[in-house]
């Protein structure tokens, strides 16, 4: 399997689209906006009020977060070119990037649209332009001009590996890291998580200037043990229905022996570990956040019960998994998969409040 | 109707589609690779080998002529640079732009191999690098950074206006200029053509740099006459097979009144007046080329009866105009319309040589 052939969120707007399942990605999104708005000011007065700023979403998805970053940038820039001085807005660019599969045009089509609605919600007098174009490719390769980005973005991004590790073992009943996975599995894992974060740092030192900014969110975990229920939970579920169903004679074992997902949840020492063994970047700031699963239910919604809950964050994680799913265990299954992979998610959410724990880093590159 | 929701080539990969169906397009690319390759030597030598390069293509569609463009500009400044001494491979950044619609994903889908063949294409010890993105949006607004490129290219492109012209006429029996047309419809057209490209050298005179090179390739005419038999005939094959389904009750005439092919095909002296008046460019060639409508067809192929061809030049106006037709007279009636039209095409080509112009203009932004 090519991680980027088959890796990306379901597009279009259907039920089970990432567009109409990404309420929890967009609660991390406001979660981490103090780190976005601190990151950018000092971005903007070490440039000493920039006619032009350029910046990268990477890994930005199709739906209405998309746009939602690009809209939070303009318009922290704006607030903050107020608060430093009001000098002029400059022209900013953003790169949405993402995989080549990534529905592209489903965002192209809203651009136009949210550049006239952008323009009405700035402060009076301002003029900030903001244009915006699509980046299509992996990012652990370099996808920009050397020295040519001024402020990175990834949210819940980076815990997508660039390939599945490769193992020694057959990770045997499981699809991720788990307590009974063997320890090669584990140190497989972990190993491509460490290449795979210093290629990204790698390339994207190449492409900033120095004293550039960039702000990293990762879907991580607290603990040391990579096998943290926090992280491998989520997983875990899945496999469970994965297990369900070869035993009941639905799908051969040896499918899901050769079945494993592509991420890896870092711990912030991990993260930090990385940063500091590549070498061209200083952290300023590193944080770990907790979001409850239930933050994939609209709370203006009244419907809050635990079926409502645990069927909501049955739908976002289908949004997430339906192609690796669909491109490894064919057509015929699918329904049935998320059909017990929700209904395992609804049965633990009425036990216990489970949480994600994201990993939030900002850094500058040195000069 | 909004050009810009409606004016797009036909998309995917079917018999219809502009994908294959642009081998007459991809023709005149290759006729002013000269014209390219002049004003890539000049901007190279002046920039005194640059480290990157920024370059745009407007009205890049989608289909196998969009990365033949981006291939042949990669080439050339690679021959560029062996020629004047060797210095370093420049990092190349391309814009790929076109209006929303347009089928990006389907260009992204095709980037990442097209970039490795490139590498492998390129001459011994090239390392140039390609980077590529797509911004979506029409020309005759601003697209990108206040002086950021340093190469705009257009094949095929700037013939089509940001709307259809506001006549007080109607054009009554016509679909574009013709000789039956009122004079208020022809100068309506003219004062679009005129507007609109003035807008567009205005927006592109923000964005290049001094010294920056643009070429140009519109469809277009030799004489000073708009109603030309050279540049109308085509739209008037097009005409006549709407009025003969009008004569048999297919369409309402009141539906072709009100239908106007939001194009204008420039003489040389029209394209240059503009340029003067804009102010910011100087000229460095205007030529004026010519091809045959046979050009639709594969020379390769051994098809070459009368038939074949105007089936393939039929094939080729369908991919351009069927998004247009489609929209406006509805879909009950599209494969009658081109049937017809295809079958006028024939009938003409049998009777005599016809011929597209193309005016291609090169220039340099003033310092």
């Amino acid at each position: 399997m090519d991680v980027s052939d088959v890796l990306r969120m379901n597009g279009g707007n259907g039920d089970y689209s990432y567009s109409n399942n990404s309420l929890l990605q967009r609660k991390v999104i406001s979660m981490t906006k103090p780190i976005i708005d601190d990151a950018l000011t000092n971005l903007y007065s070490a440039m000493n009020f920039p006619k032009t700023l350029i910046m990268a979403d990477l890994g930005c998805s199709s739906g209405p977060n998309t746009l939602l970053v690009v809209s939070e940038l303009v318009n922290s820039i704006d607030k903050i070119r107020l608060k430093l001085g009001n000098g002029e807005s400059p022209e900013i660019q953003i790169y949405l990037n993402d995989l080549p599969h990534n529905d592209f045009n489903n965002i192209f089509l809203s651009v136009s649209k949210f550049q006239k609605n952008l323009a009405s919600q700035l402060v009076a007098n301002s003029s900030s332009s903001c244009y915006v174009s699509g980046v299509p490719g992996s990012f652990y390769t370099r996808l920009f001009l050397r020295k040519s980005l001024h402020f990175v973005y990834s949210s819940y991004s980076l815990m997508w590996l660039s390939q599945v590790p490769k193992m020694m073992n057959t990770n045997k009943g499981n699809i991720y890291m788990s307590t009974t996975s063997p320890p090669s599995v584990i140190k497989a894992y972990r190993e491509q998580f460490q290449s795979d974060f210093l290629t990204f740092l790698k390339c994207r030192a190449e492409e900033m200037v120095s004293g550039g900014r960039m702000v990293l969110t990762i879907l991580g975990r607290q603990s040391d043990d990579p096998c943290s229920k926090e992280c491998c939970y989520v997983w875990d579920l899945l496999a469970a229905s994965l297990n369900d169903m070869i035993a009941e004679g639905l799908i051969e074992e040896e499918k899901l022996d050769s079945f494993n997902i592509p991420q890896y949840t870092p711990s912030p020492k991990e993260v930090s570990n990385g940063v500091e063994k590549e070498g061209s970047f200083v952290i300023d700031c590193l944080q770990v956040t907790e979001v409850n699963w239930d933050a994939c239910t609209d709370s203006n919604h009244s419907l809050s019960e635990e079926d409502e809950q645990g069927y909501n964050m049955g739908k976002c994680m289908r949004a997430v998994a339906e192609p690796l799913v669909l491109s490894h265990f064919g057509e015929s299954v699918v329904e049935e998969v998320f059909k017990r992979y929700t209904n395992n998610i609804k049965i633990s959410m009425s036990k216990e409040k489970a949480k994600l724990v994201n990993v939030t880093v900002a850094m500058t590159r040195k000069g």
